[in-house]
């Protein structure tokens, strides 16, 4: 099989490379192609994803993506809105055909205490937000900026909506059979068929899961004051942007959050925090993000699981005897990438 | 002066009633008019914001509002949208011209246990939410669902972004005189708008303000992992509904959180919980969030900042020596309310 990296700006290269490390030890059967994407490569080639990238991308079994973008102040936030790194990953997204980003918020035992949350509340937390990552106001045609007005369109279509809802029943079939699909049904028109559909699906084909529907205000509220109320929420785009993040905040560090965004085609993998700025090459970026995204990748786009699962025991086991800066501890990022590979069994 | 309460649903009659005999106390002179709103202004008029309501308002100095809707599984549900109680308050909010809803969201001193953060994360918070709340998604006119296909338009012109933003600036002004504005900008027209016009506002006339731009899914990251670094945030009308409701839970209790929504006419002021059918009718309701409403109501809508502090100064007291049920205490609404009259000066 095949695997482009895409290790992108910042602190990207530095915990892609940790993760190829990781990579190379549990598959090293797996052929590693690397190429650009965001900043470097509109530096490089005067597009944030550029046609040489989108080439290889063609016969690849799986994506692993580093960060993209600069700090607020960077030239690259000058550029038209579609030369900006964002819009590479964006494009990315969108070429790969992946409409469900799976972000797992896991509390790691031991770990209780890097939570902003009470340990009581943080304790055994264990949600798969799945995000529909293709439509709703990211991509849709009709928007605009003129003069003294703007607009931007949230729109769904019954398709959209299904696909997304199945790979959510899907992944809670695994799990605990639960399902919250988050929406704001008592404004929008958009969330209206959003939750029809959801709700028709699951009474047609997923009759043994067990779906709710929740307001986005009211999950925003629940989801820190409640967690372990939820096991699979499944929401459209914006909405998905901004739970995941807050949701990554209660296992205490974007340094421990992986993603999988899966779809038609090769799967995307990438850890969920950014490129760092402040911190990119210095050597002591957290990794482990970057090292379970690659675990996804095993999982999710090789279908390997028990490579996963090996590198999922092993970065718990680093975690609590090597913790990173971000994490109270002193490992850099190597000290930390070599505790994982030894703790590989 | 006059004001007009409209109890609405649920607990709202409760706390309402709560909030009056305070107002009462503190401002004997002021003339009260009660009217209906919401699913009882349907299940009596037909309408969830009746013209006998509208007429009323009409030369009301000031609005204070209970809570509007039912359950989940409430017949009010089943309405077409227009007629469900949500949809009265909607209309409220337009009728009155109240473009800017402002939520204070603070840790009364002694209270920081109730936090679902942890004690040193909930200390000292203080923040400001400035949510526009007549444009966006939520009024324009372009919606639709029709087959397999929906959409709503988030919209936005300088003239609106600019009265909200003055609200933000003017509110910095009497704080700590910081100003966060909250956007999407990297992926939306409307916010690149909204950045552009907020902060040529501030170039133009608000110059001693500090003010940053940060993207919405990074706020709602931060503001539960490190509240202290905001002042006042403003913001558009999802993402204010989204990030107002989660920030309420630093506090520890949504009874805690009063509002007032301010513009062209008379303020409407309203405890931002809801309508709790399970607790409803009980007397044991929290009516804090209505009583310190209506000390907002005081402060912003009559003038009479000394009545608002009174009130406040009160509830403080109250809440520390009569705790209610939410707050882990045993107080019911009335000896909460009592609790309060008692600590008037
Ligand atoms: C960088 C940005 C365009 C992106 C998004 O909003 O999707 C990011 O916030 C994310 O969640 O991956
Ligand atoms: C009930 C609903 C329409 C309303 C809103 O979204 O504005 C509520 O969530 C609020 O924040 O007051």
């Amino acid at each position: 099989p095949k695997i482009v990296t895409l290790p992108g700006d910042g602190i990207g290269p530095e915990v892609t490379a940790a993760a190829v490390a990781v990579l190379r030890e549990v598959a090293p059967d797996v052929t590693i192609e690397e190429h650009l994407i965001g900043g470097i490569a509109y530096d490089t080639h005067g597009d944030p994803f550029p046609q040489v990238t989108r080439d290889a991308l063609k016969d690849a079994d799986a994506v692993l993506l580093g960060t993209v973008g600069g700090a607020q102040d960077s030239a690259w936030n000058l550029l038209p809105r579609h030369l900006r790194p964002e819009s590479g990953l964006l494009a990315l997204r969108k070429a790969l055909g992946c409409y469900a980003n799976l972000r797992p918020v896991r509390v790691q035992p031991g770990l209780e205490h890097l939570s902003p949350l009470k340990a009581e509340l943080a304790r055994g937390v264990d949600i798969l937000i799945v995000r529909e990552l293709l439509g709703g106001v990211y991509f849709d045609g009709d928007r605009k900026i003129d003069g003294d007005t703007a607009y931007n369109t949230m729109r769904y279509t019954t398709p959209e909506v299904e696909r997304v809802a199945r790979v959510a029943f899907w992944a809670a079939e695994q799990r605990k059979g639960r399902v919250t699909s988050v929406d704001k049904a008592n404004v929008l028109e958009v969330s209206e068929l959003w939750r029809r559909d959801v709700t028709a699906l699951r009474d047609r084909e997923y009759r043994g899961i067990h779906l709710n529907h929740e307001y986005v205000d009211s999950v925003a509220m629940l989801i820190v004051s409640d967690p372990s109320r939820y096991d699979v929420i499944v929401t459209e785009n914006l909405f998905g942007d901004i739970l995941s993040d807050l949701a990554a905040v209660i296992p205490g560090s974007l340094g421990l959050m992986p993603s999988a965004s899966l779809g038609d085609g090769a799967g995307l993998f990438e850890p969920i925090h950014g490129s760092a700025p402040d911190i990119a090459g210095k050597g002591i970026a957290n990794p482990a993000a970057a090292i379970m995204s690659a675990g996804m990748l095993l999982r999710h786009g090789l279908k390997r699981p028990e490579g996963a699962n090996q590198i999922d025991r092993a970065v718990a086991l680093a975690l609590r005897e090597h913790p990173t800066r971000d994490l109270g501890g002193k490992a850099d990022t190597q000290t930390f990438t070599r505790a994982v590979l030894s703790a590989l069994e």
